[in-house]
C-alpha cells in the first residue's frame, strides 16, 4: 500500500509539541516499544511496518511499507521494522500518598526517558513534571523510555504551586545537603530533580525544607557533577532500599 | 587566520578511532570540557577558538576561527567557542588494589561517559574495558564524561584474561543475583557490568563468582530493564556507601 502524502505530512508534523498536541497524537518505533504500547491501555490510531512484522491488530489500522519508506518516516539511526502512531491518552488524577518524583525543567529528552524507566523500576507511578519540562511525548523520551512510559502516570503542572500547597514531605537533591546516606527517609514524599545545567530555581528552593546529597567519594573538583538521572537513580535507590 | 585543509582533513579524520590511533590524537569541545583538559596532566595539540574564548596556552597552538568555521569541524549542535586537540596519553598500569569497575562490551559512548563521570565521583580511579568496548576517545565518549577522562585511568585489555588471573573478588550484575542491599561487599573488588543488549557474556559468567542484582520494586514487567549507567550507579552507590 504505502504511505500516502498525509500520512507523510502528519508523522512529520509529529516531531512538533505543537501537532503532537493538536492531534493528540505520537510516535514510537521499533518492535520493542510498539508492542509494549499494543500490549497497554495505550490506544494505537495506525502502524506503519514492514511485511515480516506481525501483529495482532484490526487491518485498517494497519499500512504495510517497504524498508525504504520506513527509513524515510523514521528518525532511528537504524529503523526496527514498525513505526507507530500512538493516542496521548488523558491525564490521570494525580495520587498524593506515596514516593513521587518531581522534575523542574529537565531539558534532555535522554534524561527524561531515563528517569520514566527508573520510576518503572523503582515502583514510582507518579511523576510530575514543571511546565517547562521536556514533553514527554517526545520522540526521543518515548525511544529511551522504552515502554515504562506505559506505567508511569505523568503530569504536567506548575510546580512551585503544586509544592505551596502539598503536605508530603519534599526533598531536593542539592550540593549542600544532608549525606544522603545519613539521612532518615520517609516512605511517602517528593523528591524534586533539577535542571541539567542550572539545578534547582531559586523559587523552587525556597518552598522546600530537605536538603540531600550524595557525596563525593573522590578527591574534590569544583567543576565535577552527577548527570540528572544517574543522581536520581542513587537516591531512588536510597528512599527504597529502607 | 582561519583553518587550513590539512588541518580541515586531519580533524574530519579523528571522527575514526582508526585515525585516532594513527595520529596518537582525540578531540574535545566545549570551554568546559577543554578547560578541564588544559588544567590536567593531559597535552595539547591545537586550539581551535573563536576570538573571545581566552587560554593562557603558547599561541602557537592557538588557531583563531570565526564562529562559521567552528561550526564547520563542530560535531556539536551548539558549538561552544572551542575546539581541541589532545594527544592520547600512554596507559598508566593497571593498579588492583582497590574497587574497579571493569566493562564487558559496552557499545554506546553516552553511556560510557557517564559511567566515566560516575568512576570519578565515587572515587573509582580505574575503569577496565574490555576490546570491544566503545573507544574513550570518541568524541561522544569525551564530551558525556564532561573532563572526568582526565581523572580516571582507562585500561583496554582482553577481559576474560584478566578476570581468570586476579585474586581481586569479582562481582556481575546480573537479574539472578542476591539482592545488593542485603549482600556483603567487600571495599576491593571487581565490579563487571555488561553490554546493553547482551549483559554479560557467557564467557565472563564461567569465570565470575558472585553475582548481585538490583531488586525491582515495580509490578514485574519482563521487559523491564535498567539502563546500564543507571544500574552502575546504584551498585557503586552500594559499593561506597558502606
Amino acid at each position: 500500500m504505502g504511505i500516502s502524502k498525509n500520512q507523510l505530512k502528519l508523522i512529520t508534523s509529529l516531531s512538533q509539541k505543537k501537532y503532537r498536541q493538536k492531534h493528540k497524537l505520537f510516535i514510537a518505533e521499533g518492535i520493542k516499544v510498539v508492542n509494549e504500547l499494543l500490549n497497554s491501555t495505550f490506544k494505537v490510531e495506525a502502524l506503519f511496518c514492514v511485511d515480516d512484522f506481525s501483529c495482532t491488530i484490526s487491518d485498517d489500522k494497519v499500512v504495510r511499507i517497504s524498508e525504504n519508506d520506513l527509513k524515510k518516516i523514521s528518525s532511528l539511526k537504524n529503523p526496527n521494522k514498525v513505526l507507530g502512531l500512538f493516542q496521548i491518552p488523558e491525564e490521570n488524577k494525580l495520587r498524593n500518598n506515596e514516593l513521587i518524583i518531581a522534575l523542574d525543567d529537565i531539558n534532555d529528552p535522554g534524561n527524561l526517558g531515563t528517569i520514566i524507566r527508573l520510576c518503572d523500576w523503582f515502583g514510582v507511578s507518579e511523576l510530575i513534571c514543571s511546565t517547562k519540562t521536556v514533553d514527554c511525548y517526545n520522540q526521543k523520551v518515548v525511544q529511551a523510555s522504552m515502554g515504562s512510559l506505559t506505567r508511569i502516570a505523568i503530569h504536567y503542572l506548575d510546580l512551585a504551586a503544586y509544592l505551596s500547597k502539598t503536605e508530603l514531605p519534599t526533598f531536593i537533591a542539592d550540593m549542600d545537603g544532608e549525606n544522603v546516606y545519613k539521612a532518615k527517609l520517609p516512605k511517602d514524599g517528593i523528591l524534586i530533580m533539577g535542571n541539567e545545567a542550572n539545578g534547582i530555581s531559586n523559587e523552587i528552593k525556597t518552598l522546600v525544607k530537605n536538603k540531600i546529597s550524595i557525596p563525593r567519594f573522590g578527591e574534590t573538583h569544583e567543576t565535577e557533577s552527577l548527570n540528572v538521572a544517574t543522581a536520581t537513580a542513587v537516591l531512588l535507590s536510597e528512599f527504597k532500599r529502607g
